[in-house]
């Protein structure tokens, strides 16, 4: 996508991380974090310990979106990653959601990840779930009622997965 | 069940509940967490935070199981609660895990939570899997290939529900 290039975040990419990530949640439609969460807990849940890695999307030297690469499970499932993505409300909808997640997709197989899984896509987030599954993702199965949507009411939470 | 009691445990309970823990992870078949877990890591990870609680089993005085209860998101997916549970191996058999898991299927509804929601059941553990149906628990979906078992390779990982 032209313009647009990914890397590794680091700790002084908080800074700019930090507006788009409380945008995001305090929406309260996409994510299940609580919509108020602190500055400090949404680092140490954005930025965790290696073998987790933060992802930063930049145009014109400006971060327009953001990704957490981890493993889904710990020890003996920690061959299946796991992932969250963040674009810029301002910045939406031009495709850089989908850059980033095929960025992404190769840096899980770079570090030996043999498949993906999203353990709460929000049934409600049509948008997101039409992108997963045009990416090669699989709805495995949903959870009934398990998101409390701000204007849908109570709705599903999908366990998507695909093979890296 | 005859001679069997069920109460929350506090920090002093950890010293008993340790070697139940050790020993069921250790073996690595039935939970993700890397069979070498340092003593102090299976302490953060069992006795979190409120709002979970940790549970124990005693039978003539002893601690011969210990469950684990808490939201299975944060924020607004917070009213579905998910559990651990881990019965001594030496005790085990005897019918504990399933008065066990009754008890925390009622301390779950007394908080208030709606559903329980098991993340990640070993789909080779088809004695747990067995119990968890028996509980009322259905089979919402199976992430393939999700867990090194020591001896069967990789076998999917059950996401499990039930309303409460």
């Amino acid at each position: 996508m032209a313009g647009l290039s990914f890397r590794l975040a680091g700790p002084p990419d908080w800074a700019a991380i930090w507006p788009i990530w409380h945008s995001v949640v305090a929406a309260g439609d996409t994510y299940t974090w609580a919509p108020d969460t602190s500055e400090e807990q949404a680092r140490a849940l954005w930025m965790p310990p290696p073998p987790a890695v933060t992802v930063v999307a930049e145009r014109d030297g400006s971060v327009v979106a953001t990704a957490l690469l981890k493993p889904v499970q710990p020890g003996l499932g920690d061959h299946v990653a796991n992932a969250g993505f963040m674009v810029d409300p301002v910045a939406a909808g031009g495709g850089i959601g989908r850059a980033l997640a095929e960025f992404v997709l190769d840096e899980a197989r770079r570090r030996g990840y043999r498949a993906m899984q999203f353990s709460a896509v929000v049934a409600a987030n049509v948008r997101a779930v039409g992108l997963w599954e045009s990416l090669g993702f699989e709805i495995i199965g949903t959870v009934p009622e398990a998101f409390r949507h701000p204007t849908a009411g109570l709705v599903g939470l999908h366990v998507m997965h695909r093979s890296l």
